[in-house]
């Protein structure tokens, strides 16, 4: 039998089941409205049941970041998995070929060393995998300067064998929000993609897919020229950041982390019975505030600090008393990191819990 | 067979068997000598194995933040264990009365609301629990004023059946290093406890244990008058906060995080494979530097950035060149959150993979 909320031990992740799912289905109808190719991110929620969910609603395949991601969310049986981080070392790329022989791999890559890599492991596997050059776009993460550095890539991957080369990957991570700043770094991204684009016409290197966008960016993708695939991983959960960018409403965020109040002792302060190892330390994105979430129960509250298990909150403005026992639910800045310190998430409508499921790629990092 | 460290994947958390027992030995002495009472906090290892052998080197039981942490530390069979966390709800109670069924359970705890809730739970398992009353002796978290209100909770916890009023507890978390403000900080700390010690006794509330200290005071806890337990955690591994707070040289650090390098496509800087998934996103305590850990094969190297799977390395200033595939040994700023992140670690001495052991309470909230 199903509990109910009130019953269940905290902290504890909770996923509104209607907000998730009109979350879903606004990507997957933006998508298909745009003919762009879903393949969203499976690092967010790392449940294959969601996996299957994102499936169901029209999603070509998954993206994973880790090898060992790729081996669990094998479990939706995708037609399709990119693997959107340079996979490098023999037993990772062993791996990968096993996953392989299941289903169509791609593999997003920057270095002639890591397609080299590849190569081989394909060639010993007796398997062929599709790669994606990756590019920089401007937030100097991985990827090769657009150009010649990029066209060299492309030109290497096309005469490796066991490799398909199948076109282009970016993260325009550098763009926060769509403010004018935003706005202009999007105008530019969509000129940047399309003189690629028209580079590799002009060399004869076909080029199927283009593969891009963020968090912010997203329900701008159709505005990319030339963009064929989005990724997106955070947009079925939403957090502060999300928020923030201007990518959702609060009302929007499905997940939350349902706390307990368990210190009052403080007079105007209370302590959750979360902190870091519950919410992850990351602070919002693209502002110097120090704060660690958003208390739906009180939204003018400051979650100004944590230790390990114990969240601080500055209840300066707060109109609401708060005592020992009570639980609050609180929007966490970057759900994907809440998400991967979970065991199991609670599913709910109301107070009812209606499903819990495991975060099945919890911890796997190789 | 065991692996050598070269075949293991990557990021994989790796302790150097020698620093670690060295580490255990030194506050295991250190207590011995100053006739401290050892229960160290497991929070910072989560492993069956490694509780073990603190008890082996002595310690007189283990401190614990969760009920879950303490139900899978009674592998180690403690004779006593410590929840130095407030105990809030029924379903966790009753579980914590579960475990004080196995061994002696005390529990920390700073409201009358927390210790009613306790004794209810002791009485409907027909258990008797120590209760320790915390103060706050500075940080601001848990804990109630010393004086009036401190004697009061010790009054109440007195009063209520089945629990055993055992002693006071604190966590003097302001204490940063041990520099002149951190110095004064401490010898302030040695007087108030004194003085609530004098407060108790005139009252005449016998008080058996005195918990407290941290990892900067860790050995300068004798200098606390009165101080009859410490309950330390990170100096089995240790990490760059307890290196700056003054508590440890660079080279006590028995746990690093061993990362290879994906990308160098930016010039001057270079891609690890891991991040705030990896890592924990903690930066630096007491300082407002960005950075998220020291590269022991590149001292020089700025670790500035991360995303969930990527580390952005700045490698101004550093001579050597890496390449992709090349591997770098990561001392994280704080050891206890980047620990519960992995599924397992690599116990070495050089090369030589010795021992492989679970993080047996990762992810282990509630």
């Amino acid at each position: 039998m199903m509990p109910q909320l009130p019953d269940i031990e905290t902290p504890a992740l909770v996923v509104d089941l209607d907000i998730l799912e009109r979350n879903l289905r606004r990507v997957a109808e933006y998508a298909g409205q745009h003919g762009l190719r879903l393949r969203p991110h499976t690092k967010t929620h790392k449940s294959i049941l969601l996996a299957k969910r994102q499936l169901e609603l029209g999603a070509a395949g998954l993206t994973v970041a880790k090898v060992s991601e790729a081996e669990v969310m094998l479990g939706a049986r995708p037609a399709d998995m990119l693997v959107a981080f340079p996979i490098v070392g023999r037993g990772k790329l062993a791996r990968l070929m096993e996953v392989a022989r299941h289903t169509r791999v791609t593999v997003a890559l920057d270095s002639l060393a890591a397609a080299r890599e590849l190569s081989a492991a394909a060639r010993d596997a007796q398997v062929e995998v599709g790669v994606l050059a990756e590019f920089d776009a401007g937030l100097g993460r991985v990827g090769v300067a657009p150009g010649e550095p990029l066209l060299q890539l492309a030109r290497s991957i096309r005469e490796l064998p066991h490799l398909n080369f199948q076109g282009l990957t970016f993260y325009p991570g550098h763009i926060k929000d769509l403010g004018e700043t935003g706005r202009r770094a999007l105008a530019q991204l969509s000129e940047q993609v399309g003189s690629i684009r028209a580079d590799f016409e002009h060399t004869g290197i076909e080029v199927s897919i283009v593969s891009g966008g963020s968090t912010p960016t997203l329900f701008h993708s159709h505005e990319i020229a030339g963009l064929t695939e989005i990724r997106p991983g955070t947009y079925l959960f939403n957090d502060v950041n999300t928020v923030r960018s201007g990518g959702c409403a609060m009302e929007d965020c499905a997940a939350t982390i349902l706390a307990t109040v368990v210190s009052v002792a403080r007079p105007g302060h209370m302590i959750l019975d979360g902190g870091s190892k519950t919410f992850s330390s990351d602070r919002p994105v693209n502002s110097a505030e120090v704060t660690f979430g958003h208390l739906v129960e009180a939204p003018a509250a400051r979650f100004h600090k944590m230790n390990e298990e114990h969240g601080f909150v500055d209840l300066t403005g707060v109109e609401r008393e708060f005592g020992v026992g009570d639980r609050v639910h609180v929007i966490p800045n970057h759900i994907c990191v809440a998400v991967n310190l979970h065991e199991r998430v609670y599913g709910v409508r109301g107070d009812r819990v209606e499903q819990i499921w495991n975060v099945d790629a919890r911890g796997k990092l190789q």
